[in-house]
């Protein structure tokens, strides 16, 4: 079932400026960065109120995520909603006529079972399902 | 104080369209659609456990939103932040080196207090904070 919006992605070009600006809106210490260097991937998350803003940066040059910033500069990526169930609520959406981009779920760069939603499915917002 | 995320805005250039799809997704019925015709603006807002996603089709043409839709398609333009005292929060934003596009809170599209930061206080994304 979803049970509500987990984290919104956000990718960027350099992770450290992102951080100190939005440390400095909140009034709070830089978060940690986690490398991911099997990806090229920089993650930290910020919590607000119980919602994550997930901040990427894409060193691979490559990857989705640096298509997108080279194409917009730093963007709001994605929405993911949480689900407690995602192999069923995989199921549900596609009995209601809803494409995955990921039929099957995976694991995200944070180590928990994601899938995402294909472009069509939310007229071209990207979607993402995860589990807590 | 800044209490959350409040919603998340997303610009469309057909909100029936999103409106349709993210019903799906949800299993909910369409929301109805507000028409803000001195705007010439179409608001929705569809709540996910406690957060609302704000759809906004910009029908001027010229607007903000219409701008930013020719440009990148639909996509989400900006974070909302809950303020319990906008004026007081907007005054700490500042003290802190933010840069506010709006320095004082003007009405928005829903008839509350909001105010959008300056592009460069969130390094390109689109802050807004809102009172509940």
């Amino acid at each position: 079932m979803i049970k509500g919006v987990g984290h919104i992605g956000i990718a960027v070009s350099n992770i450290e400026e992102i951080l100190s600006s939005l440390s400095k809106i909140l009034g709070i210490s830089p978060p940690p960065i986690r490398d991911v260097p099997e990806r090229k991937l920089k993650v930290s998350v910020v919590s607000i109120g119980g919602m994550g803003l997930e901040i990427i940066e894409d060193y691979s040059g490559e990857g989705q995520f640096a298509k997108f910033v080279r194409e917009r500069g730093n963007a709001i990526h994605h929405i993911c909603l949480l689900t407690d169930q995602i192999e069923a609520d995989i199921e549900l959406l596609k009995s209601r006529g809803i494409e995955m981009a990921d039929p099957k779920p995976k694991i995200g760069v944070r180590g928990k079972k994601i899938a995402f939603a294909a472009p069509s499915a939310l007229n071209g917002i990207t979607l993402e399902l995860s589990e807590p």
